[in-house]
């Protein structure tokens, strides 16, 4: 198949080298040229502006945040503006409900075709091909993109033909994390005031009920207050929650969890720990118990 | 080793028997006698009373909860009253912090020694000998009893010198599955409400975040709104909650997620929902998204 | 002085009406001409359009919401491009503090003023020149207006010289006002399942320590659940509610209480209750405690 | 009237005077003796034990909190064992309701009356007779008593034939107050990050919607972050919204605004607040706000 790839990150990079070895042809770009260079060496076309990289039937992107995509897709000499008619838009980024719905309705009125295919995975996920695939749209388009997922990932999840409905999967998944997070701080302020050696309840909890990685990863950094380098940073947490929060509202549903996090994140903002990762919010339940 | 043991429910009656298969001679007792009898064809002495329990150096209590363990351990012709001194007594029942602290205080009065243990594990892992020991109590009578913990557990964590702390770690197991299960609901009823079927969701998540038993057991639960017959009742869940809540208050600490699922335990209660899976609280979030 | 106004709705009709009796000359813009004729009995000039409004040195807005407000000051022919340069321009709308900020720039750019100076009190208030008034921008700016704030107010209470920070005051009051309406709610669900009568229990609280209108006149609503038709609508206390946390968030301010509001807004609005009056959010403390 | 009085405190002095004042024929009794005889000389019988001021048939008590009526009523030689049948208490004290529904249930197998009459008001109001009164009983006893009522308070608010309801009103009176308290420390915190003077702010709200004492009085302690000394300490508030949410677990009545503010009593105790003025918690709100 013959598809654009826009967005060469820590994550874009492993997608579209996979999209190659499964002997995709690919026409690639990025915002810095380095990457694409790189890209170039293992097969890829280049392309020098957005539109350049619409030619073909399908163009997936993989982007920083909404800003990012609706300036590429719906900017001058975007994606919209340079697709054929026909073709379909495989958006792979963590975007909002609500630009998600935007950009479905503005290639439909285009004639073109949205797919929402955000992934649950690291880069070394993505570099392995071992994405888990998240995908929401109109049936035929993605029928027509499955050697895409195939190419990119382990597993592919179909949960609607509305594709907003696979971003906010996506949300929902940074949503829980952050309750586990949320919960470890707690539990763990509540027994490190008895005495209890924290990394040792850690490892209480992920050798008997909570095996899951999220508790073995998060409850490490929390039980050590280790939360420099960030690996997810807290503002990109609020973020996330604030999407997850927005989505909520618009389909009228309280989400006092979320709630709850979103303060979390306010208060470790407004004591200057924007750049700490994000489970560093847990510093907080530590913090009013006097610890 | 001789042992006492008082208690033969279905983690009890587990329990024992892998006590009598480890090879050591056990006096048991239970409520009703009829547990007492079928431990005795597997060679355990029957006990007709508590303090008939009580001739040896240890006493193990797997019982239901506070005012059962206050009943056999304080009351008349309870374990204080009947155990030698210098004796020990292991409770592995899921009591309060408060009471473990009186415990403690009462059989050292009595010189006596007051060690917890409770466990993480269900009634088939009681009986297979795979639970885990979360263990608290003086140096030397921890190593006394380490033959009982190696009999009834795959491992024993030892976590402070102080029992009570043992009970605290225990509860806050309880409280870390009633956080996982608030927090499924909500995601549940977001992702529901846009159209994505349940079942499937909990699929995608336990493929692939969140891979722990516990987001398995309660996804399932939670998407199929099956909530009879009760693995765990609310009322106990909420039990549980405010003993963790109780706990937090004696140590100052604030839990705010601990205060929010106590609200829905009450809300599902003044509901009508008492004797359901404490999985049920999760309806509380459907419903006030209108679902 | 003469001033130009625009928006002759309940509020704004009684503010014009003031102003010109207090001897303005005044030009008054609506959208709907009905209310400007019968301004135009009580001597104001009629305006045809916005721009017919803005020659003077001052026009004051009292508009429904962000959206008319940003319509009327930044769209073509709007208040920025018709305002003589050195022009004041008086914002009496409750609008986010987002757009305040953004409307202060926009007349900055264009050599004019923006006020702030929305106001406490509802219509009967308005026309007696009863009002509050909440100002804030620059000192020169608010001694010229003076008089303006005399012919509507009983008293002018000026908060700061950025003009945003008084409509951040008007949006914390309407938020105080909610809280007092969510905690007269779980009071009254909690006495009321006692079986102490709603309606007693409201004359007591407001015969002794709870004497200020609003518990008097919400306590009442609520005791006999009386919600329409609505004072003010429960879309209308989501919508003002959810600008004092946008507001709370670019201050990074967390507002629990605010938080808990908002889910209790959205489960009122997702069960139907959006056109009622806003103290209809009490009945969902009801409902989880099964009244 | 013959009535025993129990309890001089601030409170007890007040009102046992106004007894006196009143016409009615006081025995006093007093813990610390010397208030005994402070009142004895403005008449009063002076009792040298709580049985002394049993021998009427009424017997009134005003006490500091559950451990001292429970003393006083249930102890040795306490009221229920003095008494005569027949006879009848008023206990004003604010205790929990789960003691008053003992105290009841003792009386009643003592074959005597217990009537609850918790007041509204502080010491001056008890010293001038201006309390409010907020009884509960049999509807023969209340008559009985109504006398008393007259000459301690300027109007008395029967609530329920069950006494524990007078409790329950009284309790929630308290946790009105501290929903008044925090929700004007977020909003302060939020206006305050604006910039807005924190003494003007409350000048506002007071002169416009929120012109009960409460505002004033707390609104003015909050602006000015005067916490020494307390009028009413912060451990005492957390007993008190504890008290209010054992009694609605009873009731089976979840309160969120209930759990908010125990987490925030429980981190102020355990930031070493506990001594400070209950508004103190307000310091919470604006410390994650980063001030």
């Amino acid at each position: 198949m013959h598809i654009g790839f826009i967005g060469l990150g820590n994550m874009g990079s492993g997608m579209a080298a996979n999209l190659l070895k499964a002997g995709h042809a690919v026409t690639a770009y990025n915002r810095s040229p380095a990457k694409v260079d790189a890209l170039a060496q293992q097969g890829a076309t280049p392309a020098r502006t957005v539109a350049d990289a619409c030619h073909d039937e399908v163009v997936q992107t993989m982007l920083a945040d909404d800003d990012a995509v609706e300036h590429v897709t719906l900017g001058p000499d975007g994606i919209v503006a340079s697709l054929p008619a026909g073709g379909t838009h495989i958006s792979s980024s963590t975007i909002s409900v609500a630009l998600a719905r935007r950009l479905t309705a503005a290639h439909a009125d285009a004639g073109q075709t949205y797919v929402a295919a955000p992934v649950f995975g690291r880069p070394a996920a993505a570099a392995a091909a071992k994405l888990f695939v998240i995908a929401a749209g109109a049936p035929a388009a993605l029928d027509l993109v499955e050697p895409v997922f195939d190419a990119i990932g382990q597993r592919t999840f179909v949960v609607s033909d509305q594709p907003y409905a696979a971003n906010l999967v996506k949300l929902s998944g940074n949503f829980l994390l952050a309750t586990v997070i949320e919960s470890l701080g707690e539990a763990i302020a509540l027994v490190e005031k008895a005495g209890v050696d924290p990394v040792s309840y850690v490892d209480i909890l992920t050798s008997t009920l909570f095996s899951a990685p999220a508790y073995a990863t998060y409850g490490d950094l929390i039980a050590r207050k280790s939360f420099e380098p960030a690996g997810f940073a807290a503002t990109l947490g609020l973020k996330d929650v604030r999407l997850a929060l927005q989505a909520a509202e618009e389909l009228t549903v309280p989400l006092p969890l979320g709630s709850l996090l979103r303060d979390r994140f306010l208060a470790l903002l407004a004591n200057g720990g924007g750049a700490l990762d994000w489970s560093a919010i847990t510093t907080l339940a530590g913090r009013v118990a006097g610890l």
